[in-house]
């Protein structure tokens, strides 16, 4: 049983960790709120998470450093400075920072990138998503992961290879395009399919989040895996144990 | 047994429907290529198909009308003027004329239309659609089709709510809108789905095409149930007896 | 705005109801649980909604023509009698008696019918449903009544014609067969699709429940269509103005 | 461009490979019926294709390694003397014996047992086959290829697992199964996915096959791949570049 600390806790992440940690095994030792210091929290903790904003990071990670515990980092928006603390740290403590804390879109990640390697340009790529209506914006962060582990795997870069929003006279495909689509209705908590298509056949691999608790699942299963890892970077990829 | 006579023999429906008659209990009389006259085709035929060229649609009418025949009228990008043409001959001859010849995707339309009266506004309309890498444009054709059958069901006018080919900032989904989405890929003959997306449920009314004969079925179909039909203009709902 | 009674109010669905209206419009009057009088609740109420037990309709019955106001029956495993009772209720109240108060699904199995008697009996009928592995029986209810709906569609006996659970050497589908697939795993509150397989196209209908609580929004929705109807014998298509 | 010579020719799937060599750069150099001799056609060859009979594995081998060339074995029912036959040749001359030629079977395989692998005992396995009206038996060979790479991956026995055929009362799904479920209609070529279902969130694996093509085009694929390789026993996820 591990006791965690969250920080951030009255957003939105915070808030769903705290309910799955409330029937899981392990324990919610506390939490602070953003603004507030994560010191006295550290010190009762066995593993820090962080879901508060990109400026609090520097002190996140001393509190963490101080008491010489590890620290999951789910704060998106972080700017090359708040990376560089990232690294630094990393030297005293294991530090997870991830954009994404679901496993189940990591492993997919994973299996897209191996089809990406091993059928050759001849298999056209298209990601396609579907959100909630009131979603503002396309293609989804987790659209756009999934297209970059395509295109890392072709030794591509993304931005110059992808066909997003098709509407009007298009043009035939473009020869190694990764296209993107969105769908946008109800209340639908995110699916994702990554499709290869072939000639004559396709190969199609999906993810569908029945809620949103599967990331806060995910940020628990990542934050009690950190504890007694040597110090250094780890992501998502390590938790599943991927190369 | 039915005697079918072909007009544009030499297209790609023209083959495709010859290539579905050559298995049927239906015969082929024979076919005329594009800028043929049809009137000696139509003295032996029981029905006419025409997959030619609108300019040519005043002589086909012509013929038939002259054996008094009927005649199914699938080619496309037809004016205001050869529309009316095709209103004064279905005064003598039964006409059938239509975009789509495949009897599953009216179906569906139908289906479609059913769906959107009966759900409340509440209900996000959505509509998907896959091709192949070849293709030209988007949203297909068909994939427009059943957005009309979706606004018409809803009283609402599709091009002032359409939103396609979302990228980028969007802004949370309009009320009432109809949203399109398109994949490019491989060989995929066409693959549609219209997505209903209420609270916490989606029904999802979807039409796969495993290849392109079934638009020459359809066509065969269509023309052999004109046969004996009163004059009049008619449309593959008539065909598949939806109101 | 209605009052609403519900009888069964500590079971899992008279808990969901509940929780829809505590953040709808419409008003909760009260509750009683199984086994207690619903006289009281009656007298206060504008619709009763019941989801008790088989042998507490009499008495919920008298109770609703007592104080003349609808009631909605949601309650499953019905004898003839009980039945018997609904129908001589009816003719004083209006009284509507559904196994499943889900909307969507109740448009699919009418959406359903209409594809099953307008495609001929060459088009294959397949259903196919996935449910949390915790579920103890397949097919499903709802598969059943989407079977039932296609049976009825096609003028044929389901029991006759149904094929469930293929394994082994099972031979080539027979004609005419409804064919049934059931898929266990994880937390799926509930997929169903119904797949119209002819020579070489698809057409597959398809609901989607993202988790229970459409069950009791149906529910609601249904009790306040009750209101103010002519004594009478209701369904959920009446609900959706379905014929 | 490769010599190709097909044991078999006059097969459904003999026919398929030479019609794909038709339009490929590759040649057809010619083929032997069932029954006949192959020394002659070896002779020729730059690699042979055998999808004949058990029985003529013996003297297929033996032509090959007498012009030492290679050979792809798509015969399916080999007995272990047959079997015993080919790793024996396999120290001569490259073999590559497989039960299904196409690559993006293969690699969905393969995906399969990294994320049989990856995703823990708490997530369930389901594998969904489509196939058309005439198959005799379920579930497929294809599907039953796909459960055994995830029980391999696992570590487990797929016969003592196996969850196929659902019907009636089932009670819960058992602990570490793997299930399966068939669905049977129309002219479907052959859909299959593989479902992983965790708490609240599905991955899903699928292969679509637009029509039976890709077997043939796979084995000229692993053919071309075999000349020149080092005498051995070899796999189609060795074409493909798996582990």
């Amino acid at each position: 049983m591990a006791k965690i600390g969250i920080i951030g806790i009255e957003g939105r992440m915070g808030q769903a960790i705290a309910k799955v940690l409330a029937t899981s095994k392990h324990g919610l030792v506390g939490g602070v709120g953003r603004g507030e210091q994560a010191f006295e929290l550290a010190a009762q903790s066995d593993v820090l998470v962080d879901f508060s904003a990109p400026q609090a990071i520097e002190n996140n990670l001393r509190a963490a450093r101080g008491e010489n515990i590890p620290i999951l980092i789910g704060t998106t928006g972080l700017s090359e400075m708040e990376l560089g603390e990232i690294a630094d740290a990393a030297q005293d403590i294991p530090v997870l920072q991830t954009g994404n804390t679901s496993l189940g879109v990591n492993l997919l990640a994973h299996l897209v990138g191996q089809a990406a390697t091993k059928l050759g340009p001849e298999w056209d790529i298209e990601i396609l998503e579907m959100h909630h209506r009131m979603k503002m914006d396309a293609p989804s962060g987790t659209a756009l992961l999934l297209g970059e582990a395509a295109a890392a795997a072709r030794g591509i870069d993304l931005t110059g290879h992808s066909e997003s929003g098709r509407d009007g006279h298009t043009g035939a495909r473009q020869d190694g395009a990764i296209g993107f689509a969105a769908l946008r209705g109800g209340t639908v908590a995110g699916d994702h399919s990554v499709i290869f298509a072939g000639s004559q056949e396709r190969i199609t691999l999906s993810h569908n989040a029945e809620d949103r608790s599967i990331f806060a699942r995910g940020a628990v299963q990542g934050a009690t895996w950190l504890i007694g890892k040597p110090a250094g970077r780890y992501s998502m990829k390590d938790v599943l144990g991927l190369d």
